[in-house]
């Protein structure tokens, strides 16, 4: 469909391994042709695990296998497939989910409840995981410590480039690693992790460190992007931590507010953030990344509430894909978050060009000027309400055409 | 951009005078060249009036004129004009609101406070009121007790086509007359009257009573239909009655409970109602109009809200356009809507195929007889929640490659 976003990242970043961590992908064939479509990532023993997954109240049946699984922090082994989401399959997805477990655990040689499952595809189609025998085991066999693009590439569906980020931190006198690759280019909203999106490090962190690391990194970079408003019953983002750094020295950290995490903490901000950029930049159809700023709202919930109301605007997102600055639109937004806001005291600014101010037309306004600027590929929408300090930020993209056309042709 | 909605009514209904309206359109030069944009209606003295505006907290200066007039509850005449919303437009705006109401009243020959404007079109350019200044004048000499359907044409913007409709009602023993129009076709979303429509009567009811009856008509009419989920700053309900039906014996109603309304508060729904389903038919570059049923929710609230979660996806308009039956789609809706519903108690249907039951798909469900429904023109989609008798009903339309079109290139 249109091939490559033209909002991908120039380059892709070389992928390290993580000690602890094997990789393999295949094709088990399960719905489409021709490209692999499943990943088995396997874990030494002592990896731990912590994750969010979709808010959704009609979850899929792998997110329920996970949230139980979640509760022991153990894991040995991940097993992701793209084509079949497994979601509003009944009580045959859940022993779709149970019986990919088995053969997981079978060729890792691991127990049943340190498995993790996450499918993305089509929804309400039966999954047929005995596609996975015989698959897995040979998976096992072939895991290594590269294959990082492949493995994004394996958990693709309307995504247009695999996302894989990569960062180092200090923990202690040790430089230890996080890898993270996602997928997800529509059905993405806040309210969670948005899509499927896999972390992992060779830091020695418990599980209960990991929880309240994804719980408060989370909240700024996969929970800040919005492509259409729309929450899917599968959103998963998993964190594993291997401990292998442990053996070149790097402390064992069980509390979360260790001050030796300080480092760590920001350089996974840097893999979700730049993880979750790279979804809105593969927003299905898109043409713009609109990064939209909502500054002088009464509080940072307040401001988040208004952004999001701005970025899931039709109005405005179609606007913007025709390049309009259609500042009205925005106002419209504003009005209708239902959140403070006196039409008098707003602003609003497209990049540097401030287009309205005190509740009208900036008498400055030079329409080719902001012309000029919307024809850009990062479109900063900035709103000042004036009314106190809460700020906040969120990432959507531009409404388009193509994304109808993908919409309305998926199944088919 | 395409002509008529495929949606549009077969017919116009042919619309009686009312006793004590007199209409006149022009053209003002406002934005559009070679149509009317302006309309006048004139009301005999004695008129009441009440109305309900937008819930967005930047409304448009007609808007917060309206609402500080509407205290009275009397009218004697409305100007309408389309082309330019005179929203955020700051100081300017209050300005021309003003001059529109003393033009108005000049040509009227009434109070300025007795005069109700609405005005829509592009937000954030401001509004030459002068344009009015003889216009306004000619089309009092002018007005007259038909012109419904020229009113109706004067107010559209995006609108493919006027809307109109009619009804009548026994009020004791005497026959009275509702008359209405609207005008809206994107920035459709509930939590108000969601565009511009006037009601007229020559019933004599008290503003009070005007009041009542509107608030409980409009929840299941023009506060069920969204398009887009976007919130205008200028959307505005206003009916009037001028009570010239009390000169062949109507009695005189001051009380909104009163038992002789019962007619009449149908005849009301039937405008009303008919008035906005004509919106959803005119849903900007809408090809099918969809009519989202929910049973079986805890209460009629969560009904609604599951309902508008279905109607206002992104994800789920798409799909319909694409003719496809994607009720996996459906059950993302139900599940973010953040309301009570449990999976594995699910029944959605499309028309009377039932697609899904029981957290599956329904054994019995065969993809072509559901193909062949969704080419229709109109789609039921009904879901069951089984978990109480909380029912309730929206209309939207789908969401095509043309909205995007429409409202990418609105300004240029």
């Amino acid at each position: 469909m249109g091939g490559i976003s033209p909002l991908a990242p120039r380059s892709v970043p070389s992928m390290p391994p993580i000690d602890g961590v094997r990789l393999a992908t295949g094709a088990a064939g399960i719905r489409y042709k021709d490209r692999t479509d499943v990943l088995l990532a396997l874990f030494d023993v002592g990896t731990t695990v912590a994750g969010v997954t979709t808010r959704s109240l009609c979850p899929s049946s792998p997110v329920e296998w996970c949230r139980d699984k979640l509760r022991t922090g153990r894991a040995r082994a991940l097993v992701v497939n793209s084509g079949n989401a497994n979601a509003f399959t009944g009580k045959t997805g859940r022993a779709q989910a149970a019986f990919t477990a088995k053969l997981a655990a079978k060729a890792a040689r691991c127990q049943i409840n340190e498995v993790f499952l996450a499918s993305t595809g089509v929804i309400g189609e039966p999954l047929d995981a005995s596609k996975f025998d015989g698959v897995l085991d040979q998976l096992a066999v072939q895991a290594r410590g590269d294959h990082w693009l492949d493995a994004a590439k394996a958990i693709m569906t309307t995504d247009t480039f695999p996302k894989v980020a990569t960062a180092v931190a200090k923990l202690g006198k040790v430089t230890v690693r996080i890898n993270g690759f996602s997928k997800g280019a529509g059905m993405i909203a806040p309210d969670m992790a948005t899509m499927l999106a896999f972390a992992f490090t060779d830091a020695p962190l418990s599980a209960a460190v990991l929880r309240a690391l994804l719980k408060s990194e989370v909240e700024d970079t996969f929970n800040a992007v919005t492509i259409d408003g729309d929450t899917s019953t599968s959103d998963t983002l998993l964190f594993f931590a291997t401990g292998a750094a442990s053996k070149r020295g790097a402390p064992k950290i069980s509390k979360a507010n260790d001050p030796r995490l300080k480092d760590f903490r920001k350089a996974l901000h840097h893999v979700l953030a730049d993880l979750s950029e790279q979804i809105a930049r593969d927003g299905e159809g898109a043409r713009k990344l609109v990064r939209v700023h909502v500054q002088g709202a009464v509080s940072k919930k307040s401001a988040r509430r208004i952004a999001l109301s701005i970025a899931n605007s039709p109005l405005v997102k179609t606007a913007i894909a025709g390049e309009d600055a259609n500042w009205g639109r925005v106002v419209m937004a504003v009005g209708k978050a239902g959140e403070p806001a006196s039409r008098d005291k707003l602003a609003i600014w497209f990049g540097d060009i401030r287009v309205a101010a005190k509740g009208a037309r900036d008498p400055a306004y030079q329409e080719e000027k902001v012309a000029a600027y919307m024809k850009g590929e990062v479109i900063d929408l900035k709103v000042g309400l004036g009314l106190g300090r809460g700020e906040d930020r969120v990432l959507t993209c531009d409404l388009t055409k193509e994304y109808v056309a993908i919409n309305g042709d998926y199944r088919s």
